[in-house]
């Protein structure tokens, strides 16, 4: 039974108190938050402080804050034989600090308050600095999810640029969408199957594969149409160097 | 009963095909293609020509062609008191041939040969200049979506815009996270989640409240180590651009 407490009741913190909590073999033995919080009900029969000197003895201890905060707050940790893990894509396992057995434990995903995801398929990227921690984690992550991988920190951050090109960015582009839409009264709704079809296609497709479109096709007349229809500047840029970048990547030049 | 022919059997063509052909108070009454074509199961029952003056008599007729075919193409579609259609979203309805009644019937989704869409889900665009025809494009909808809307030439060409960001600048970030992975021999797989999730956040979230990142929460540490991370140009100038676009909409300048 590995015994896991989770310090910091944030995003990132609840969605993976509750996994935890629920897998088998793993006991959340305590969850810190630095002010009163309410506990979800999936977990409120868990001891909570937030008074880091009332640690209780676990095997794993889980930082889910935010990146800036990860290094002072992990020197405030002190506890005894147990191995202190961060959950962040961003920040190098060298940021905690030495005086504990140190770790990486990161669910790639998105998490939203409210929102619930299914924790067996988020890829789970771990690291640590002795093959017994490495050990640990692997069960750890294997009890809540069925792919759990070692990346080393570099490797890290690069899947964390990767990543914001993914979500953040396409984020970004779906709210452009949105905005050109209103500038006509035309609802977002009706691009939303296309947004999941474009998601789902790269199941089975490659990306190149996937790829369609004025730019790939190199149809200038449509292009310089669409940057006639764009009234914002910003909108207009994003549209050049994309169609640019899509051209350049398929072999035809503007 | 409503009569229809599809012109032209590639892509949108056949996925037309297929859910009209099952579809109820619809019959799909002849399939042309300018070469010989293998046509799928579901309708391999289904009447084929090649040869444009063999038409048999249908309401309606849905040129599924590529753009720049279609002005032509419809000036050779002589039929008798039908309705003459496309299925483009960058092709105003004024581009199809005087000699026939015009419309568009526009389905609002990427299409991939050999992949099944749910065209249940699918919204369809229709535009026409009659009433009756309208009444008429809406029936046809109908009888294969939930959603048929009434969309203008210059309506749908900004739906088409903003098609183009959801769907083909999409692709392509997923296509520029697919090659910085590579550089690091990291499996794109490992994205597949991140990528349905952040799809699927939006069908509940606002665009804005969906944005997380380093850009909007205006974290220049991270940001500037992306940069630094990032070998290629072409994403250097895309993580610059998005990042500046996403702060200055969330009015945090860097």
């Amino acid at each position: 039974m590995i015994r896991v407490a989770i310090l910091g009741y944030g995003n990132v913190g609840r969605h993976l108190a509750s996994a935890i909590h629920k897998a088998n073999d793993v006991a959340l033995v305590q969850i810190y938050n630095r002010s009163e919080v309410t506990l979800s009900e999936q977990v409120n029969t868990v001891p909570f402080t937030y008074n880091l000197s009332t640690l209780l003895p676990a095997d794993v201890y889980i930082i889910a804050l935010h990146d800036d905060a990860i290094s002072e707050f992990s020197k405030a940790v002190i506890v005894e034989n147990a191995l202190v893990v961060h959950t962040s894509g961003g920040v190098p396992i060298s940021k905690l600090s030495t005086r504990n057995k140190r770790g990486v434990f990161y669910p790639l995903q998105t998490f939203t308050k409210g929102r619930m995801v299914d924790f067996s398929v988020i890829p789970i990227c771990i690291e640590a600095e002795s093959k017994d921690d490495l050990k640990l984690l692997q069960k750890l992550g294997r009890s809540i999810s069925e792919k759990v991988v070692q990346i080393d920190s570099n490797e890290r951050a690069k899947l964390h640029v990767a990543a914001v090109f993914v979500n953040n960015f396409v984020n970004h582009l779906y709210h452009n969408a949105e905005v050109i839409l209103s500038e006509s009264k035309l609802d977002f709704d009706l691009l939303k199957p296309l947004i999941l079809e474009t998601a789902h296609k790269i199941e089975n497709l490659s990306t190149s594969e996937a790829q369609t479109g004025p730019a790939k096709r190199n149809d200038r007349k449509t292009i310089e149409k669409h940057l006639n229809l764009l009234k914002d500047n910003k909108n207009k840029a994003i549209y050049k160097l994309l169609t640019k970048s899509i051209q350049d990547t398929y072999g035809k030049e503007l």
